[in-house]
Formats: structure tokens, C-alpha cells, sequence
């Protein structure tokens, strides 16, 4: 699945290509950029995840008639808060909810929460509140739902840190492991993946970005927080991107895969370097259709062991991959 | 492309994963599993290249209407030689020619050469007239010939050393570019990569096998090796697997086809972990029709932007990639 959901991300990266600040990039040129992503890419896409902000209307009728649809409830970004203030609540789009996602023509409802399985009691009944109100929103109108997690680092020294590498793998378990419970009314759980490859041992000689870092586990012990994640994640999970490089998101792809994933929904590894071409939409989109094709293609044949969801465990009686 | 021509190297993994010795596995037992590689994997092939001493008689039945056929012209090994009693020369299969080998419907022929362009001039000349005379005969004949030059250590300690890995790059590219000469009619050539990323500085954690080494070079300059050697090749060129892991290999192809290769003639990065489970040959499908299809699948993905071989320059009268 693809995403183009975002907002805030992708006019901060058009703001730098152009030189610019992301006030001067106008809601049109962000809707362009999505535009050509959808056009381009939608076609090798089971679906495509679209905020109802700038994406929807315009690249609706660009989505091949096979391709599903999928609408973001969140708004963009967070609300910082917690006694912290380092803790990251998510909001709901105003003026939007289930029940229009499904007159629009929504297939599933997707819902991005920040979440910190260790966070202040106080954030986390907050943000666990807003999946169990969508989710009962869902069960109401039949909708399926996609829950996607993120978590952040609070005291740990920023996301490529390695203390931050070293907590990872407990908190996208332990996150899945909450969310994956009936209350929620989660479907699917579109998830981090469990480790930074980046400061894994045997990648960590700057394999995916160059930079050489510390060795925070290695590669088995990766795959071991792989099968623990699919152990905790009690409904069919697919792998997000985090804007990681394509040629490291193979890799994440391969080794989620194999340990149970139900494939991938992902916007950023595949598209992300057709950005720095902005504001030159023809090379934007000559790019899209080559190397951004590509990276599709190729995230597909890695995907291709992938577990069909109904052969999940949730929905078999008995026999498990 | 996909390759199962080999002879002694297979057989040795047989033997190895029975817990025996080469001479102890049957002529049976080799074609029964050259066999089982190409009935599963055939079908995503191109073209599949076999040897016509145990592979051509028993395999051809099994191969898709649609598939190319290639037959190697070489007999398996080398005999030692040269001042050093280290260089190695190639030898052709006897009662078997260029001819024969189009009367059973070849579509191409083509041969393994060991080639050390530093070697003793003796060497050198003995290996290039064998070239010359098959690609005579492939003239005559009016056969497309693919030559596959391999390199191999002479004084650096080890075809896993820093010394090999290091000598490697101008060992590839000053073979592809003898070889490119048209007196010698090569239509393809069948390459190795011209760099060994295990001892490149980004991998050299031990990203393929787990084994730390140290670095020869960066990805960089590995990328620079690849566009000489794609400068040197006068004619289409494709990469071989050599044996190294499929997550290796995929690296190769996506660095080789960035700089101009045609795709790749592989065997072992495909296939080589069904050789294990041998004398098992219903694991052996199962594995070659599920994980060997997947590492199939995965290769082509990585070639997907690979360069058309009749818009290599050697066809082109101008503009070039």
C-alpha cells in the first residue's frame, strides 16, 4: 500500500528544495506534488492512503479503479503535553469522522497515534481514549480500521541516538501488544519497524546512509525482535517507512516478512527523493515513473512472502506460519 | 537469466549436505537436482543456461516454451598452470562444439574463461585463442556467443582477503575490456561484480555473513568501479552471482544496473540454500518454489531499470545512458 498522506513532512521538504520556508509553499503546489505522486504511483498500489485535507479531492479520480482508498482521521503532527512536555498527543481532523470517510468512498480509516507504551499515565489514557473512539466509530459504520503507532524518544537523546536504538524494540512491541487488544477495535496495525538497522551491527559501517554509528544489537537478535513483534501483534501488521532509505527498507521489509507481516504501507522510501526536484514537476514526475516505480517494484518482490491477512492466526482456527 | 550449469561445484554442496564425499553422488542425483532447480525456476527466466553433460538431455523437456536456451562450451574446472603452477587454464568440452550445440537448439553458447590480465603472457595467450576460436566458430555459425571471464587469486593470499579485494576492481574491468575487442566476436559478457562489498567499508560489519573484515573501500568508489567497468564493456554486459548470498547479490545487481548493465546470469545467489536440504528432494522443491521463486523475484525486481541491450552504444549511433 502506499501512502501520500502527508502533510506537514512533505511541504517542509518541497519548502527546502525551493529554497524557501514551508509558509511560502501554497496549499496548490502541495496538492500538485501529491497529485503526481497518486498519478504515477497509485498504479502499482493494492491502496492508496490519502489525507482528506489536500489529497482527497484532487487525486481521487486518480486512483485506478482496482485500487483501494484509504482517509487519515488525524490531524497533522502533535500537540505537545505530559508533564514532560515532551510527550506527543494526537488530534482528530475537525469537521471529519468516520461516517464522511465512508460517504466519500473509504475502504478503511487510518489513524496515526504517537504513543509511548512508558509514557505518563495521563498521555497514555488519553491517546489509548481516541483509538478506542474511533475504533468503536469504525465498528458502528463497518469500517475497517488501520491504526498505525509511532513512537518517539523522550529522554533518550533524539530518534538516531543510541540510546533511542536500544528502546525501540521494546516500545513497538509493547505498543502493538496494547493495541492489538478487542477494545480498540483495531483491524490492522500499520508498525515501526522493531529496531534501528542503522545501529545494528553488522549494517552500522554506514551501510544506508554512509554514517558509521555504534552497535546497538545485531542482525539475528533484530530478527528475534521481529518474531516478537509478530508474537505481540494480534491482528494482521503491515511495516511504515519512517522516511528511511529504499535500499534500508528493503531490508526492514525482508526481515518483517519473514517473521509474519502482512506486507507494507509506505510513502516516504519510496517516494521521498523526487522532493528535491520541486519545484520542477516534469523531472518530479520523470523521476516518479522510473526510479519511483522502481522502488515500488522492488518493495514488492521483497514483500512477496508476505502472510495474506486472512491466513493470520486471528482468523485461522488453528495452523500458524 | 538463470544458470545451473554447474558441475563440480554442485555436486561438492550434494555431497557436503549428505554427509559424503563427491565421487558417492550418482550422475542421477545431479541431474535429478539440476532438474528440480529448473522445472521451479525456468519459469521466471529469460533464458536458463545448461550443460550439455548432464543438464541438457534430462532439463531441456522442463523448460518453457518461451525461455532461451544457452549450452556451455567448457569442461567443468581448470587445469593449473603457468610459471606459478597457479594460473588457470580453460579447457572445452571435448567431443562438443559450437556446432552441435546449435543443432540442439541453443540459442546461445556460451563460455567460462579464468583470466588474469595481469597473468604470464603464456597464459594469456593460450586463453584468449581459446576465446578467439569459439567466437570464430560462433561466426561462422551465426551464434550469439556470452563470454563469462572470472578472475581468481594468484599472490594475494586468498580470494577472501583485503589483498584480493583490493586488486579486484582492475582485475574486472581490464578483462571486460580485453574481451570487449571484436576480433574475439563476443556478443554478451557474463561479469563479476568489480568490487567485493563484503570488504567495502559500509558492509564490512558483516551485512552478508556476519563476519567483520575491513575496508578496502567505500560504496562510493564502488560505484565508480562499476561505471569504468561500464566504460570498458564495449558490448552488453551481465553480472554473475559468483555464490555470494542473495542479500549481497541484490545489491549488486541494483549497483551494476545503475551504472549500465544489462541484467544479470545468476545460479547460486538463487538457489544455493535448496543444496542443503538435499538428498530431500521434496524439501528441495518446496524450498526452490517458495524462497527460490522469492530470490528469483527479487533479482529481477532490483534489474527492473537494467538497460535494454539494443540501446547499448555498441548499437547506437549516438546518445547514450
Amino acid at each position: 500500500m502506499l501512502a501520500i498522506d502527508q502533510r506537514d513532512s512533505l511541504r517542509n521538504g518541497m519548502a527546502t528544495a525551493a529554497g524557501t520556508t514551508a509558509d511560502r509553499i501554497s496549499d496548490e503546489a502541495l496538492i500538485k506534488a501529491k497529485r503526481a505522486i497518486v498519478k504515477t504511483l497509485a498504479p502499482y498500489a493494492s491502496a492508496v492512503l490519502i489525507d482528506p485535507v489536500y489529497g482527497y479531492p484532487q487525486c481521487v479520480t486518480d486512483l485506478p479503479p482496482r485500487v483501494g482508498l484509504l482517509l487519515s482521521q488525524e490531524e497533522t503532527g502533535y500537540v505537545a503535553g505530559g508533564a514532560s512536555e515532551k510527550e506527543r498527543r494526537t488530534r482528530l481532523l475537525e469537521n471529519w469522522s468516520v461516517e464522511q470517510a465512508q460517504r466519500l468512498g473509504a475502504d478503511a480509516v487510518k489513524l496515526l497515534l504517537y504513543y509511548r507504551p512508558d509514557g505518563s499515565v495521563e498521555m497514555r489514557r488519553q491517546q489509548e481514549k481516541l483509538v478506542a473512539d474511533v475504533g468503536h466509530a469504525c465498528v458502528q459504520a463497518e469500517m475497517p480500521f488501520l491504526l498505525e503507532l509511532v513512537a518517539y524518544p523522550l529522554t533518550e537523546g533524539g530518534a538516531d541516538s543510541l540510546a533511542y536504538a536500544q528502546k525501540k524494540p521494546a516500545l513497538v512491541i509493547r505498543s502493538a501488544e496494547e493495541f492489538s487488544k478487542p477494545v480498540y477495535g483495531v483491524d490492522i496495525l500499520k508498525l515501526e519497524f522493531p529496531a534501528d538497522l542503522k545501529w545494528t551491527a553488522e549494517y552500522a559501517g554506514g551501510a544506508f546512509d554512509g554514517k558509521p554509528r555504534q552497535s546497538a544489537y545485531r542482525a539475528t537478535e533484530v530478527e528475534t525482535f521481529c518474531r516478537q513483534l509478530n508474537q505481540a501483534a494480534g491482528i494482521p501488521w503491515v511495516i511504515l517507512s519512517a522516511g528511511v532509505n529504499i535500499e534500508e527498507f528493503l531490508v526492514q521489509v525482508d526481515m518483517a516478512t519473514a517473521a509474519g507481516a502482512s506486507g507494507f504501507l509506505c510513502g516516504r522510501a519510496i517516494w521521498k527523493d523526487a522532493i528535491p526536484l520541486y519545484p520542477d514537476l516534469v523531472k518530479m514526475e520523470t523521476w516518479l515513473r522510473t526510479q519511483g516505480g522502481h522502488n515500488f517494484a522492488r518493495a514488492k518482490a521483497h514483500a512477496g512472502l508476505a502472510l495474506p491477512w486472512p491466513q493470520h492466526r486471528a482468523f485461522a482456527g488453528d495452523s500458524q506460519p
